[in-house]
């Protein structure tokens, strides 16, 4: 494949999806704050570009902190750039945002696919990842491959609607959230009544909870290991609550104040 | 078999459990609080006891509402009656009362087994009900092809420690609480942002959360229906916060106002 790809953001799943992306043989250009996380990539054919703006190629996938940085980077002199290309944007922002950014670039004439990424970067690395993603279906038809090739194992289709995979990543991150603070507080509740942790975590992970969240988790609690440690929680569950507009969100807003 | 088990309970688990031990060959006496809820098993050859202390069998299998109607109804003249029996307690209860109520059959000589059942009726009737134990090792060892008979299809081995098995259920009951209650809230903002919920349910119960607690839910949630309508859950999330004593149980806290 010779498709040409910028590549914004190379973080802790930007890197391994923009790897994914070389080895399978796209040629890219790629933009990072701190360049010599480029350096792999470099040395496996990639273009560093000095400027975001050297990577307004046909075809640009960012991953990058949050909303308000993509709008930094993605100017309208970028998108005049790209004119007649897709933006498959992976950062995690809110629904609100995503729609408006979807319009600015259909007034470019850019295509735009919103695919925020489920996933560790182990998941990355193995191709393992989930993606919900929204967009005109000309457009995802066009990501599809790139997204495939980028590490995702499962895509899920959310429709042409702006803001609803970004929706459904929210919701799932508050889920997770809610899933390993909860795991860990009646891992503790069990402890103190006297059970053995690992005995707990394997009865209730093998059974009702036989997911990979509570597995993962749960291994770890059961360790003694802290659940969660990232920072995107916070951000997320930010997001979240913004993304609920008028609705009650009692559970959120406790979990707010635990972060 | 011919083993005569005395079976005190037949609410909406009670009975199903009671009936796949008649169907397995098990001699049953039964006593309910109402006694027409008996004339299944009676059909099936049980024998209906007019006292709770006519169910006094060398085994005895309890599912009562909760721990105080238990200790209501297994006397110290019940248990002079059960000398060299085995009473497999499957009632939700403190872990704390479990505890005192194997004590109290120590002295009776009576063996005691706890085992809480996870599982809604529907899956008493399916026999895949999963449950932990608890009690000596003699003990459980006699109640193992009970409970399988009963409809247990995953038995978990929490130790000899009276009250961990409870402490598990405890901690899963709390669980399922809390995975319905935030899937809940999630879908809300969801929909509020635009999305389908039907496909939300179905990108999340696929990936990170292909457990069945959240796919069974996660159906009735996207259709419209309402989430837990058991009144078990505020029972039961009063007994996690007294068996966590002093501990920290912010979401349980929270929880407890939204039942």
């Amino acid at each position: 494949m010779t498709e040409h790809i910028g590549f914004i953001g190379l973080g802790l799943l930007g890197l391994p999806m923009a790897t994914n992306l070389a080895d399978a043989g796209y040629a890219l250009t790629v933009y990072n704050r701190t360049a010599s996380k480029a350096e792999v990539l470099v040395a496996r054919g990639a273009t560093l570009a000095e400027h975001a703006l050297d990577a307004a190629q046909p075809i640009v996938v960012t991953s990058l902190w949050d909303g308000p940085v993509v709008e930094l980077l993605i100017t309208p002199a970028f998108l005049d750039r790209m004119k007649g290309g897709l933006h498959i944007s992976t950062t995690t922002m809110s629904p609100k945002l995503s729609t408006q950014l979807a319009a600015l670039h259909a007034k470019h004439d850019v295509a735009f696919v919103e695919a925020p990424i489920f996933g560790r970067p182990e998941a990355a690395v193995a191709k393992q990842l989930a993606v919900p993603y929204a967009g005109l279906a000309e457009a995802k038809q066009r990501a599809k491959p790139i997204l495939t090739a980028m590490g995702a194992s499962s895509l899920f289709d959310l429709g042409e609607q702006f803001g609803t995979a970004l929706a459904t990543k929210l919701a799932g991150n508050f889920m997770i959230f809610s899933a390993v603070r909860s795991f860990t507080e009646a891992l503790e509740m069990a402890k103190h009544a006297g059970a053995d942790p690992k005995l707990v975590v394997e009865m209730l992970t093998s059974t009702l909870f036989s997911a990979p969240v509570y597995q993962s988790y749960g291994q770890r609690l059961a360790a003694g290991e802290p659940g969660l440690v990232s920072k995107i929680p916070a951000k997320d569950l930010g997001l979240y609550v913004e993304a609920a507009g008028q609705l009650h969100t009692p559970i959120a807003n406790l979990f707010r104040t635990m972060v």
